[in-house]
């Protein structure tokens, strides 16, 4: 593996290795003391207990990531931890929710200290950044599995979902498509980066930034938001079928990172902007209204939606066919 | 495997096999079409909304069980699935929260429509009877992993934990231990039950039922409230730490099924009683004067809390080492 960016390193630091076989509390106890600030009852008992803000709604997400599957095995556990985190709390960013809670169950083959201390930190560290309490776990022994449970508030009455496009509104997405899965093959297939270029596409698959940065912005102006996990031709096509709408997007304004471009990958940055998954970006549909307000927080006009279904890509104006056809499947 | 009851039988009614492999959202549109009554906002969006009770705390439990570790490989799906819930409601239960949501993190290692289907009506059976909508779901490939994550209210300043009880309460089982840890030896050595009273046991560990009927009353009454999955000797001590009390316990005190003391297997039924979990009782500290009360919804008292730390055991009065020394290690 590439190092990892200086910063990153600084939270792997090593926790002195145990002196015999972890049991599960002991586990709980030195890598997951559980919280804090803004829970009644943290871990320890049966169940958790949180009380929750008057006036909100509780956004719950889960997301299971199995090694080798969504991380390649020799992924660091320090991104293993951040990533597990991030996958879910990309998805209350794409309800424009504020996450509170978490719970984490990991399954591991063996409880391995320096293991387990790294992926402790990478999880703790987005978890801190993002005023998040750990509420809840539960580790046992198996193949390398973690399921996050995520839970969030929003203001009532304020929800975002994907299904309220409509006809006319203008099609955004929130940063470069392509980057982490072109860092992806550049692990699976060279074991890493071998330039800085390569570095910035490993670090974009490594450490997936959920968008939570734009939920004020998008609870205000949105319409429909979803979140890129699975590359933007599988998630556009299921924005458009819950809202019922058609997209009609211009392969011209794909934001994409002249790293992206610049990569030496079989794949076309298009086929890796618009088929793979793990960005963590938000497609957005809001009215032509917020354009101005959009773009200054950043977000990449890309397209229209229109009365009609389905998703249809234009390259100059023409319809073509995109160079990918689906996004992830996971079975 | 033996066979199932009757009632089970009915309910694991066999869906028509796909045509073709299953992706991700066919599997939950087919068989986890996620709910509800009580939820804003279910699964197919990035997350669900639900709108908590005033007046209620929140409280949140995760379990994961791990084919071949947590349960036999041949055990019915639909006890899978059965047990997957269960074991979450029963940590509600020994908080005395009322279930109301779950989420589902399901791999699996391909996606076969006879196994889904009896997965999915054991879960949903167990869920339809307890009220619990299930709001979030992710189905990958990978080692058979079910990870629970159940969300449950209770009212305000009722909570029952397991770090409340004082020297001079009674404690209490809610039923016979040690079914479960025979019916799972019965499963493994001789691959089910071969009489009524073998069934009885096995059927106790495929379909364990979480004591949330005790809800109202342990509320009212308890001071302490642990469930017993672990085994009684390591789960009294989890209570007995957390409280800062000791416990003393009469072996000949504990309940146990005529079924348990009857069957031919290696271990006594008080190593049974004592060492296995997968019964999901609980295990109850309340005052003197709540036993009429306590007795009369079926808890068995079985000894005190006393000034002091950790669980002793006596016979007849007078201490004794328990036949068993710790209840289940994770790692």
């Amino acid at each position: 593996m590439p190092r990892a960016r200086p910063e990153r390193d600084r939270r792997r630091r090593r926790a002195a290795p145990a002196p015999g076989p972890l049991g599960e509390f002991e586990i709980i106890e030195r890598y997951f003391r559980l919280a804090t600030a803004q829970t009644e009852v943290g871990g320890g008992d049966d169940a958790a207990i949180v009380r929750t803000s008057p006036g909100t709604e509780l956004h719950v997400c889960v997301d299971t990531l199995v090694a080798g599957r969504h991380f390649p095995p020799q992924c660091p556990a320090a991104a293993v931890g951040h990533r597990a985190l991030a996958v879910n709390l990309s998805d209350l960013a794409a309800m424009a929710a504020r996450p509170r809670w978490a719970t984490l169950a990991l399954t591991l083959p063996q409880a391995e200290p320096h293991w387990l201390a790294d992926f402790a930190h990478g999880f703790a560290a987005l978890a801190r950044e993002h005023g998040v309490d750990l509420i809840g776990g539960d580790t046992t022994a198996g193949p390398l599995t973690v399921t996050v449970t995520a839970l969030g508030e929003a203001p009532r009455g304020t929800r975002l979902t994907r299904d309220g496009a409509q006809p006319g509104d203008t099609v955004y997405v929130s940063g470069p498509l392509g980057d982490a899965g072109a860092g992806l093959a550049l692990i699976q297939r060279q074991g890493g980066a071998t330039s800085p270029a390569e570095q910035h596409l490993v670090d974009r698959f490594l450490w997936p930034r959920p968008r939570l940065d734009l939920a004020c912005v998008l609870r205000e102006h949105g319409h429909a938001v979803i979140d890129i996990s699975d590359g933007l031709v599988a998630d556009a096509g299921h924005l458009a079928a819950a809202s019922g709408v058609g997209l009609v997007l211009d392969l011209e304004r794909l934001p994409v990172s002249a790293a992206l471009v610049d990569c030496r990958l079989r794949e076309s940055h298009l086929e890796l902007a618009l088929g793979a998954g793990d960005d963590y970006e938000l497609c957005v549909c809001a009215p032509p209204a917020a354009k101005p307000v959009l773009t200054y927080h950043g977000l990449v006009p890309i397209g229209e939606a229109v009365a009609g279904s389905g998703v249809v890509f234009r390259r100059d104006g023409r319809p073509v066919d995109p160079p990918v056809s689906a996004g992830y499947r996971h079975f």
